[in-house]
């Protein structure tokens, strides 16, 4: 595979980590970084993420591949503007929300050049320095409406996200904004608002951080995720979310109603059910 | 310290993972198992967790202390038996709730060689099979209601807790039960109903199952935890339970208001106050 001239817009937690991983598998001949945040900007090049920081102009000129790792408000914005830009070049983005981003550019007269997909790993960190080597590897890889890119685009993408170790699974933009909601987006609502009724309580009492265990942590964690990246997201996927978070408070109401009948039968059927999440995460 | 001989009741994932620490760190001089499940007795014989599997009784005769590590309502159940046929022994638990416990042995004529405790720690699996080493390592162990116990008891006790690892807590069984509710019992509520949520939409497609990321299995790990074991800890804490359970419907409900009224800048504040969990979590 010829390695290609890349260039990497928001050099963040998901930019930087592939390119880390783009490096690591001898897939750039050059990596360009587009970062709006000077400091973060500062601190990739430190890092050595990327080979040098262009405006973005300038970079799409100078690539044959664009990676987008922006908030996704921001990539709404951009996405039709370096489409404008583009000849040959392959543009792809690793947005959490598919919908509207596709929906932004059909009918562009460079959609063909297009690969929408969602590599589904990340952090609860974010910006340069959050970037980690090794990221993505055995996760699953979206690849949507892959029918509306130009093959050779589809296919240098495939390839790209198989080497650095990715399952690839294809469906259209509607199913994934769906599925990611389950998948993804409730898991940080859960926590954020589970992080917040910990904070709540804790005005009165300082004893319950010291007793805060691995299984705490666990459930929280997502709840130090950034709200510049997630506010986005929840807006763009707002109807999936309101959905699955409906449902998933009529499930605790399900739990809080065998407690307030002292119903032990149906708590244990309920718990036993939740166990088949087994099957799932294995 | 001069080394015990020791008798484990329930050799499990608590149990077995104290009589490798136990071992580890050369405090027994022998450990006895105690242990229901005659599968589980085998096991834990094979996984060289115990020395030897003993009737409660004998085991309780021939050893100088004696712990208890099984489900909270056995725990109810067996407390008082066991202290009835102490002398010198010292008695401990390792349970996840401790007023009811505590007050099932009140008054108690030997009462004095029980001392209540809870090591925050656990994983999802059960078993002598998921015993692990090194566990408790660094974790909180609570000692509850210390007054109501012998002192050259509470002393071992505590000696022993921290030659494994661990940082000490006391405060009366009360407070322990509220705290505990909001830094473990809630997050297994929380990742059950969250199992429950994306099974529930499993049935009409298997596709989000390939998508489950790191974010979502960290999430929902807690709801693989076993039924036998948390519907008692759900019962003995319901009230608890119930008001933090209550407080987490009211702030996902806030959530939910907010994507409803597509009101983004108090999703923002939300999300930024979730963020100071950072704070407890590091």
């Amino acid at each position: 595979m010829e390695r290609k001239k890349i260039a990497i817009v928001g050099v963040g937690l998901i930019g930087g980590s592939l390119a880390l991983q783009l490096n690591e598998k001898g897939l750039a001949a050059r990596i360009v970084g587009v970062e709006a945040n000077p400091e973060h900007a500062a601190r990739a090049m430190e890092l050595g993420l990327v080979d040098e920081m262009l405006p973005l102009e300038e970079a799409v000129a100078q690539s044959e591949v664009i990676i987008l790792a922006i908030p996704v408000d921001k990539m709404i914005t951009m996405l039709p503007g370096v489409l404008d830009k583009v000849t040959s070049q392959i543009v792809l983005d690793a947005g959490s929300t598919k919908e509207q981003l596709v929906n932004a550019v059909a009918g562009h007269p460079n959609r063909g050049r297009y690969v929408a997909t969602h590599p589904m790993w990340g952090t609860e960190y974010s910006g340069p320095q959050a970037a980690v080597r090794h990221a993505f590897e055995n996760k699953a890889v979206v690849i949507c409406n892959a029918a509306e890119s130009d093959e050779d685009a589809v296919a240098w993408v495939m390839q790209t996200y198989r080497k650095i170790g990715m399952h690839l699974l294809e469906m259209d933009a509607v199913a994934h904004d769906l599925h990611a909601a389950y998948v993804s987006h409730i898991s940080h609502i859960t926590s954020f608002a589970l992080a917040n009724t910990v904070l709540e309580k804790e005005r009165e009492d300082e004893a319950i951080f010291e007793m805060a265990s691995a299984g705490f942590e666990s459930t929280v964690r997502l709840a130090k995720s950034n709200a510049a990246m997630w506010v986005p997201i929840f807006m763009q996927n707002r109807e999936n979310v309101l959905d699955v978070l409906n449902e998933h408070i009529s499930q605790l109401r399900k739990f809080k109603s065998c407690l307030e009948k002292e119903n032990y039968e149906y708590l244990h059927e309920l718990i036993e059910n939740a166990n088949k999440i087994r099957r799932i995460l294995g």
